[in-house]
């Protein structure tokens, strides 16, 4: 294992440090990135986190517009409920705060934990479950959250900047993640630093189709294919459980170990496939957002917008991750 | 070879079709990135280019405030002069035209060329040549141009917006590059599509210190370490080349395939190796920004700035790439 840590036992510290140091819109204290600025009179909270080896996301999402904290787990693991308390009652502005967590069991358990044990803040929570490739998995119950969970925190994060109160803020949240899917294809294994080996094997001359961000198994495994092909596959998944049409928001997501250049032929390849389908694509991301590790491969997370979610998700954003318009 | 692309014949074509379609404020024409608004009267026009392979240098620094137009070779090779002929006549407002250009013999030698050719339009140039690592190398008489070629892109950018005269512009570019010193390490080679397979063999615990951005060799291969001890090394060879001091603009940059959370680890650590020589990170960017296909490794850009340099720095820009402030 070749990687560019200090220690297995520190890279996610070693990491948030690192993030503190290039952001000064940022402070982390206990492995949770708080906005330096702290929390705003009024503003509902939106706090995330789970297992870190996700960069950017969640911590990359805190800032203007997003998150307000991130709670981040050892790598693949689920943070305790001790710092989602801790992040809940810092950043509550006395409009309450919203948890978004993506569906696995150790982050569904230590988030509802700590909604039960945190004390004179109100509390709703989101559970993001937008992975159409498999039913159950390696951690999960039902379908497994990944790239919508980038869809939900812009969108709920503009809702909480607008000043709408705690049930509005979980209703749009909702709204996205239900009308969110996606599927992932990965054409390597990852390797998490304490593990110090790929943690599942793949051929060379193969790739696994519903890919999970923790190298959970995915539906089957193939011959590697033109990106044509593999992008046909990942849009026939999303179109199968939803069919495609009107305004689209499209995130064409890599992996962590994909270059940029690849994610733009397979962009290409999706945005022609949503045109055949008599969809648009009106809104785009193209690049690393919810990745996991160093895997090589790509996902697809498709949610059709209306105008009131087009405009949030154009507000303002500013957070080290993803940030436009301000 | 496992890569998400149709043929190796395409892959350029291909990446550039997504580009353009996630991004309607692109234009793609024979391999060219323009702006899709056209050049503005006035403005001096900023073209750069060479071999693909590195995105999102340079296409991805298309837009305002930064470059008017990127020509984009095959993979790892030089466009030739047409292209850049075309370019610069394109994108000439009638201020002339600035060519950046990073320091290896083809892309010189078709910059140069395209210069002398074009007809009715005033072209300087400006060389990036930034690589402290070696000397010469396989592809460059001199040093390399590598992660300063953004700082250029960046701050020349700026001033053209602000309608600077392409003497001034031209002027502000040699300084950035002047005062800027890099220096990368592999953990990893590179694999180009019409190879298909890895230009070079770097053994499961070696990594090569002062690698180019075309796997040309650099000083020396050494076993992997922790990552303190080798920003260290990249570190020492910038202080060594130009003693750090005052404020700094400092670049972690990634060389495609290594996950932002390693890069974050590498920053914390360069960080805390500025301050130990008592200069300051004034700004900073983290993230694969001038890559070398699917490497795994990173470089390390400093600049220092001054207050002019830091206001061209922080003015707005809005590329796929880099954007903020506006």
């Amino acid at each position: 294992m070749k990687k560019l840590i200090n220690t297995a036992d520190s890279v996610v510290e070693d990491a948030l440090n690192g993030m503190a140091a290039a952001h000064p819109s940022l402070r982390v204290r206990d492995n949770v990135v708080y906005r330096a600025a702290g929390p705003r009179p009024g503003k509902v909270g939106l706090v995330s986190g789970g297992g870190s080896g996700h960069e950017p996301l969640h911590a990359g999402f805190v800032g203007y517009g997003m998150l307000d904290a991130a709670c981040c787990g050892e790598i693949f693991t689920s943070p305790v409920p001790d710092p989602i308390i801790e992040a809940t009652t810092s950043v509550d502005g006395g409009a309450g705060v919203l948890h978004i967590v993506k569906n696995y069991t150790g982050d569904v358990l230590n988030f509802e934990m700590a909604a039960e044990l945190v004390e004179g803040v109100e509390v709703a929570s989101v559970l993001v479950d937008d992975d159409v490739a498999v039913q159950d998995s390696l951690y999960t119950a039902g379908r497994r959250g990944t790239g919508a969970t980038l869809f939900v925190e812009k969108i709920a994060g503009a809702a909480a900047e607008e000043g709408l109160p705690l049930e509005d803020v979980a209703a749009v949240a909702a709204d996205v993640n239900r009308r969110s899917r996606s599927f992932g294809i990965a054409l390597t294994s990852c390797t998490p630093p304490s593990a110090g080996k790929p943690i599942f094997d793949l051929p060379e001359n193969q790739v696994e189709l519903g890919i999970g961000i923790h190298g959970e198994p995915g539906r089957t495994r193939v011959p590697i294919a033109p990106a044509r092909e593999l992008a046909g596959v990942a849009m026939d998944a999303i179109h199968g459980d939803m069919p495609l049409r009107g305004d689209l928001l499209v995130m064409v997501n890599g992996m962590g170990g994909t270059p940029l250049s690849e994610l733009y032929v397979v962009f290409g390849e999706v945005a022609a496939y949503v045109k055949g389908r008599g969809a648009r694509v009106a809104r785009s991301l193209v690049g690393n957002y919810v990745t996991s590790l160093d895997m090589q491969g790509f996902s697809v997370t498709v949610c059709p917008l209306d105008d009131e979610l087009t405009r949030l998700w154009d507000a303002p954003v500013e957070t080290p991750g993803l940030r436009w318009g301000r």
